[in-house]
């Protein structure tokens, strides 16, 4: 059926053209200034998510800096974003040859129109497509059972905690052996993992990665630990432009102490590379 | 013989009186600016070496903000620092009641004078002994052999590559399994280990774990790759307050890929704890 099947066609997202890239646009004010208005859409209860916020940024060095492609980038999350009006300020740290160095930050606006600084961001940009095809990773992906054998928000009863408008935007299925904790019974150990991908089908980019780091429920439901976990800082090396199809995204926690944990991701793409590499340093709501 | 043993406890040095304390020390020139002449002590042949910097940014902060220790810091090293005069310039980024955040930025001067940036950082600091003792760390120590099966400088020939400052300043075991690189026969793995601490005697503290985290020979020297594999960025959590003795760093590379690769690192203290973990992206000069 020609018709139905262009419609199928039609519909699917692409990179450029995809709700992902439609809410991390942003309107360049003047030269280093770019205005956004954060959506709901990507909201993990009332919260905006810390990898969409980070994919925002991303986009925006990227257009303030000579080089396209963020390479490693780091950010520290201040205050709380919420939905809505927002500013993002940018400053070029050093321009070189294969390599430039940016920094910025997202700020929002209080009652009397203030801006208050939500996250700064220093990161490194580069061109992926030059790098030299020499790949000697001697990591392995992670095992993670066929997607037909993983289960997404969509495979369970309604969601544990009230309405997350990112599930609708994600293609995310679990691994069983990490959703203990979605069935009262967690594992105890700090792991998560899943494949991954964007709902509408759009195929991963460099930016997608940095939401992709920050969008898996956290390991310390599957430790046991309930509540929120957040982010103080991320870290996230962008290592290879992703191949199109799913992505599997593993994360690990090692270093539960003190009231903070640490979760390290993983991003492999179809083609078992090792895409991106991320750390983050999160809070820990102990129930005391 | 009591003058001779009260002799051999003066010349130990303690956290706060010791080389890597004098040569860390800033002097502040007014709020938020400090002046400091780089060591040429903490060289690796000629470069100052990043953790060494690192902690010097540290100290800064530390003074420049209301908490004392560093929780993660970000480090994008721009340009080669070199001994000699630098200025560390300090913002606040936010205080809270149990973190804040920072910026600092180290310059050293070109022949006209002007400031030339060297390294750009991004950190959150707290207390750390604050936190609560609630340990629940899943990471165990690695495995090393015992300090006197290891190996430092000082045990082989004379250093490979001509002298390097810094190893007369700390106290390196390596693991002989990581060691191959000396001996001309790299294993191929992205693997280094060594007992660590500073020549002097000092107690590690959070500043020498800054230090701890980037002072052993790179991954990449067994991996089979030599030459310069200089830091683009560095990130490092310090998690806990070290316990007086050696410490234990073990570093591994999983993703050289692309004419990068990635350097984890971990430090343990003599009471097991995982005091201090690391990555940093570097860019390897593959030979062509």
């Amino acid at each position: 059926m020609p018709e139905a099947a262009s419609a199928t066609t039609a519909r699917r997202a692409t990179i450029g053209d995809s709700e992902f890239d439609r809410d991390t646009a942003l309107t360049r004010r003047e030269p280093g200034v770019y205005d956004i208005d954060l959506s709901a859409g990507w909201t993990i209860i009332s919260a905006v998510n810390g990898g969409y916020l980070l994919a925002v940024l991303g986009r925006a060095l990227a257009d303030a800096l000579p080089h396209a492609d963020p390479f490693t980038i780091s950010a520290h999350y201040l205050t709380a974003s919420q939905p809505g009006p927002a500013v993002v300020r940018t400053d070029v740290v050093r321009t070189g040859r294969t390599l430039s160095t940016g920094q910025a930050s997202l700020f929002q606006y209080d009652e009397q129109g203030r801006e208050i600084e939500r996250i700064r961001v220093l990161a490194c940009y580069g061109d992926l497509d030059s790098l030299p095809d020499d790949v000697r990773t001697t990591a392995e992906p992670p095992v993670i059972p066929p997607m037909e054998h993983c289960f997404g928000p969509e495979d369970g009863p309604a969601p544990v905690d009230g309405s997350s408008a990112i599930a609708d935007r994600l293609m995310l299925k679990l691994d069983p052996a990490t959703l203990g904790w979605a069935l009262g019974q967690p594992s105890g150990r700090g792991e998560m993992r899943a494949w991954f991908g964007l709902a509408d089908g759009r195929d991963a980019d460099p930016f997608s990665l940095l939401l992709a780091v920050d969008a898996l429920p956290p390991t310390a439901f599957e430790i046991g630990i309930s509540g929120w976990v957040p982010t103080v800082e991320l870290t996230a090396h962008i290592r290879c432009r992703p191949a199109p199809g799913p992505l599997r995204v593993s994360i690990t926690t090692r270093n539960l102490a003190g009231g903070f944990l640490e979760e390290d991701a993983e991003v492999w793409d179809s083609a078992d590379r090792l895409v991106a590499q991320s750390r983050q340093l999160a809070r820990v709501r102990l129930a005391r």
